[in-house]
């Protein structure tokens, strides 16, 4: 078995696919990457047997056959070499891989060994903008919960709704949701729960190609749903992962219907002062006031017995409720940083309900903390 | 006690002196930096009982006084201020920082509990260029033994001789040694051993810097050398710190005085093979091999039963011996990650005898390393 490739295809491909072989005492083949010809066609696949991922090399292939070898070797030792042709060959126990001025062995395992990895058929897929959905994931891929004492709460809620895709996590402290527009959807109405590991995979891989790549088009990523498995297809990547089976809560009756208090405020300014006011925050509890009495500016206060106390001004735009409201400053922050936008609003109540903010001009996302209780 | 500065200059300080504050068990005021103030003139102390470093702030002071606080957590919270006066001003146990909308208190501790950081007198400097003693501190300071079973190869050899100083380490498996120029030497002849972390943050400090704000003219650095200690002045920042105790070795009589086979070779194009080369070689022993029989390339070489086997040609010029010889590839990466310059040259005499590395074309460094014997 040959293959002739481009080392930037080559690298490419390896990237996308060998992040999630890693090392695994019971099976150390899941460190490895399934190399597999077929009808001159170059497979890469590698799995943590949750979550597979599969690409397709384009080059000159002669010769049936498949081997293994190590991930992260193969993708470190490409990475060294010139972006020029690579050949590939395999000799008994070994790949041989030429470029240039360089010739190397590399030990091989045999793919026999090597998990199945299924595959959806391309049936019936929902087509959505590649950035929007990248951008949707980032929105609420961080308030899963990281514990597994309810799996259900450990991942993503996708509900494919009409023309629309609702992202949702919560940890139960949390909630983030995020409304992506679709452009095609042939999985009709469909509620499933996806580990937030592969949906951290699918934002990196759809971050790993550059945007320019698809300046003659809208660059689109398929999803297809099995009985118990979903597909991300994006730019000749296959990754398949387990859903996440059980009920995932009700959360929509804890967003309040009506909220009494809005606030408009420069994220960057608000961020800035979040961070300083969170260093005389108490140490486990993270808590920081913010205080909307004013109307021309919020009032962030914290204070600990460690390290003293803060108070900081930051110029808003508040109306309605005069209230203020205790948070855990770390799940403010991890919404702010995933907000690219210039402001931010606020909607509050009072000190013991929900509190909501979006970035500014958009109802296509809104992230809820729950107070920390007076 | 007040005191009212810019943000820009507090910050600067704090940054400069700060760093070696940190968490000591026995003696906790250790992460603290000391404030002291004495006939309008702010100082700022901070230890690690084996480096003192102090620096003054500019600033509009009222009243004498000193107090400390903790280092991390004042530099954190300045950095987050914006570029404009910060107001200073004792209160009980408690140092009020005011700055525009930003109003906190800090839980200070007694300056009478900190240790007190000598101060040698700056009679007789020695002065030097800044960069060229922080470029001679990186060319030699990796080189140092980690471990204290010799105490005197944990530190810098520093030899003041008529207009120069030789900076010299060796962990006794390599060997670096680097020669400055100096303005002015009113040190005379001595030979002193300074640790290793102290050369670091003496490195550190001059990093810290832009070369901008020296455009003016020569940014030096000045040197004073006292009974057991050293102090090195740059820019109102004094780094005081023990010397090391102990004869250092004679190095100079492994320095072979002939070499026998001269090669030169791109930096870039050796380090990218070296480090393909290293993914080959045998865990904990880190071998790779280089053969200098072909007058137009050297092979690189590598294997490992676990890895492979990786062999690779780089261009080079290479006159004298036909040998080989077998180097741990993580020293030599060291010794070229320092070099800025384009290309290396390498002498040596046979496989048993010590390979030297030097940038082109300069004769005030070298990088020796001892073989792996075959």
């Amino acid at each position: 078995m040959k293959i002739s490739c481009t080392q930037e295809n080559l690298s490419q491909g390896l990237n996308a696919v060998g992040h999630i072989a890693s090392k695994n005492l019971n099976l150390p083949i899941l460190s490895n990457i399934l190399f597999k010809v077929e009808n001159k066609n170059l497979t890469l696949m590698a799995t943590n047997l949750e979550i597979g991922i599969t690409t397709n090399i384009r080059g000159k292939i002669e010769g049936d056959g498949d081997f293994t070898v190590d991930a992260k070797l193969l993708a470190n030792y490409i990475s060294f070499l010139p972006k020029e042709r690579i050949d590939l060959e395999t000799d008994g126990d070994n790949i041989k891989v030429e470029c240039q001025n360089q010739k190397t062995k590399i030990k091989t395992q045999l793919a026999a060994d090597f998990p199945l990895i299924p595959k959806l058929n391309k049936d019936n897929p929902c087509t959505v903008e590649a950035k929007l959905l990248k951008q949707a994931i980032l929105e609420v891929v961080f308030a899963c919960s990281a514990s597994e004492s309810r799996p259900e709460l450990s991942g993503v809620l996708m509900e494919f709704a009409g023309n629309n895709i609702i992202l949702a996590a919560t940890d139960s402290y949390r909630l983030a949701e995020s409304r992506v527009s679709l452009i095609e959807n042939k999985v009709g109405e469909r509620k499933i729960i996806i580990p937030s590991k592969t949906m951290q995979e699918v934002s990196r891989v759809l971050s790993s190609f550059k945007d320019e790549e698809s300046i003659d088009g809208v660059d689109t990523i398929e999803i297809y749903i099995g009985e118990s498995q979903i597909m991300f297809s994006y730019n000749n990547i296959d990754i398949v992962s387990r859903l996440i089976e059980g009920q995932y809560p009700d959360y929509k009756q804890i967003i309040p219907a009506n909220f009494t208090g809005k606030t408009k405020i420069n994220i960057a300014e608000l961020s800035k002062n979040i961070k300083a006011s969170s260093l005389f925050a108490k140490n486990g509890i993270y808590d920081i006031k913010l205080d909307f009495s004013v109307p021309e500016y919020l009032t962030v206060t914290s204070s600990s017995v460690q390290a003293g106390e803060n108070v900081s001004q930051v110029k808003a735009e508040i109306s309605g409720e005069k209230t203020n409201i205790i948070l855990n400053y770390k799940y403010l922050l991890d919404g702010l940083q995933t907000m690219n936008s210039e402001d931010v609003e606020i909607e509050i109540i009072d000190s013991n309900n929900p509190f909501l903010i979006r970035p500014a001009n958009r109802d296509d996302y809104f992230y809820i903390i729950m107070p920390i209780r007076q």
